[in-house]
């Protein structure tokens, strides 16, 4: 059972930004499996992508296109990755985009295609294409929380975040965004897939900083199974049409202002795939102070994070701080002083001088683990900066899941 | 079900090493869980230790030891890692040593400890002191097998190896071990419990030598769920009883014949803890070819062997190949062209050129994924080294186990 509530937030519509939704029967007959969202080309676009060398034929397509010119149309599918395709693949994902772009009156490097699911099918191009004139009628800024179901996968639930806030005396602007992604969840330098738009006019330079540091500080900071997906993509379109003056530095004050909105809507969004995580049963925040680099917090916090037998224990609410010290052990810090570090769970001080607490008792370990979301905290004393990354427990419903996923 | 045969092998006794075992009752009365073993001053005796900063007090302690003077006793318990137990840990570990000397004569620097089970639980001092005298009363040659049974802990089966080889034209040795481990297994620099005599008389440095190459090849090479103990331990002992010309030269050609047999045996060892580790239903070898070098082979077999999502799909016999491309993709190789790539299971060409093999089929797939030990292969086509290491599938029974094991 996903963590946290399954009810979708409010989510304000981004004006200028639409979505539409179709079924195309790819895995599942009726099932909502293909969105198209499209916004004028004076928009400002920045994207990141997997870092993964086996990038899938849209993720390459996608690429392309945005170096050629301002994109008008994204495409998404589930159910099938188009990846581990080969040349067809390529030819599959092109094909998408022209049939769009024919049906639209744009040039097809203007749209942008995304899949999402099984690895290694061709992509079934004439399903897609019959598909798209229904996505196409029922384009509508008000269709955020549909579309979010349409890029599900794994998920169990949408997944999707809304702000409004004032960028200046004379503006207040929307974000609004969705995400989706349950299992091979590491992303590399992007998200599984993530699609967020503000209504704010900011030039483009100014827009990929915005993304840069709201994805290293959220999608970045994710792991369900160290897997990073081959399909990995998170798009940030700006239409511009609040009618604010441009930002066009990231000296302006108003940049700030975005890139605290902007990272906690793309926290959000991150979280959101943790809390729903294949198999999850607890939602866990890995948060490493002291450290000489936040290299070296990220370091430890995610050998914790993706230690199965860490994860084991979670899963058992089992406070077996020995599987943490062993993983903070073997994190591969150097000149590492182990007896300097201390161990909480929530606030509860369990470990410390490389041994139990002389305050601990095992009830207390147990009391706090017993809670939905835990926090481990380890202090490793030896400098100032610090790192934070989610994860989720190991269950028998994680081996069920992917045990399952292609039968 | 472990797999494989659970017969043990015959084991040759290693003339001048003996072996004793007693039931301490540390974890569960009845059960072998205390084992000495006692060889002369004048053997050679080589050592590697876990890489874990957050090393066991035993393993601190034998390190110490093994540099004041040769060892003659090595005392290992069960039940107890006696890690991540502080100053109390050390003093704990020095007792059992100080005992054990007062009781047969030897300085207390000549006793190494080892302990192997739960960390983070004060070691119970008193149980094992009272269990010496019954191990010292049945030392023998003849004991290799139920020392075996002495060092488990989650293993399900005992785990030895013993050969006989032709040194020079006049002399036979003999080479006999154990070995234990089946979860936190990703030894580095050395591996969970092993012991390795021989009669050949070698050299000190000889033998550390021989122990280094043997261990990179075998016990470096598995690995269960990335999480390597903070109590590993491999031990070779060289008692010199076979009367030949000692061995002080990697120049010398016996060096090699040794050094064959050496890596022969422990990759029996190493081999047999994945056969036995935590929830394994196959035995898989991943064998990765035409690297530009070893470490860059190592890297893709790694990251192969520690996905979940591999793990996961070799559970269910499922030929996700695009599992096994995500892994490779995401394994950090520079300037990495994917689609020179070829990917095998067993002899079964799956994918080339970045997809599916044209000659491929889903029923061949499963077919070649029902056997109980698979072989992935990865040729990489890009230079000359190669590197094959071991794991096991990830199934519910490693969750249960796992979650469990406290309890």
């Amino acid at each position: 059972m996903p963590i946290g509530s399954s009810i979708l937030p409010a989510l304000y519509p981004v004006t200028g930004f639409r979505l539409g939704v179709a079924s195309a029967g790819i895995k599942q007959e009726g099932r909502k499996d293909l969105v198209i969202m499209t916004f004028d080309e004076s928009s400002s676009v920045a994207a990141t992508f997997t870092q993964n060398a086996f990038c899938a034929a849209p993720v390459q397509i996608a690429k392309q296109h945005l170096n050629h010119q301002s994109p008008q149309y994204f495409i998404v599918n589930t159910g099938n990755a188009n990846a581990g395709t080969g040349q067809q693949g390529i030819d599959d994902a092109l094909m998408v985009c022209q049939q769009l772009a024919a049906k639209t009156g744009v040039n097809s490097d203007a749209v942008l295609p995304f899949s999402t699911g099984v690895i290694g099918e061709p992509l079934p191009v004439a399903k897609i294409i019959d598909a798209i004139p229904v996505a196409l009628d029922n384009l509508s800024e008000d269709n955020w929380a549909i579309a979010a179901e349409g890029i599900m996968t794994t998920d169990t639930r949408p997944k999707a975040a809304s702000r409004k806030l004032k960028l200046d005396d004379d503006t207040k602007v929307t974000i609004t965004g969705i995400s989706k992604g349950a299992g091979m969840i590491k992303p590399n330098m992007a998200t599984m897939l993530a699609y967020v738009a503000t209504d704010a006019a900011i030039e483009g330079a100014v827009l990929n900083s915005l993304i840069a540091d709201a994805v290293n500080h959220s999608f970045n900071r994710i792991t369900v199974d160290g897997d990073t997906s081959t399909n990995d993509a998170c798009i940030l379109v700006a239409t511009g049409t609040a009618g604010n003056d441009p930002v066009v530095t990231v000296e302006d004050d108003r940049y700030g202002v975005l890139q605290q909105a902007l990272t906690e809507l793309f926290v959000e969004l991150a979280q959101a795939i943790i809390r729903d995580a294949e198999g999850v049963t607890k939602f866990i925040s890995v948060d490493v102070n002291g450290g000489q680099s936040e290299q070296e917090c990220l370091q430890v916090a995610y050998t914790i994070a993706e230690s199965p037998l860490v994860k084991t224990a979670l899963f058992a609410s089992d406070p077996n701080w020995g599987r943490l010290l062993a993983a903070i052990g073997r994190a591969g810090i150097s000149d590492f002083d182990v007896d300097s570090v201390s161990l909480f769970i929530n606030d509860l001080l369990i470990a410390e001088n490389g041994s139990r607490a002389a305050s601990y008792t095992e009830e207390q370990g147990v009391q706090a683990m017993a809670s939905e979301e835990v926090t481990i905290r380890v202090e490793l004393a030896r400098g100032s900066q610090q790192a934070c990354v989610w994860t989720s427990d190991l269950s028998y419903d994680y081996v069920r899941i992917n045990a399952d996923y292609r039968t």
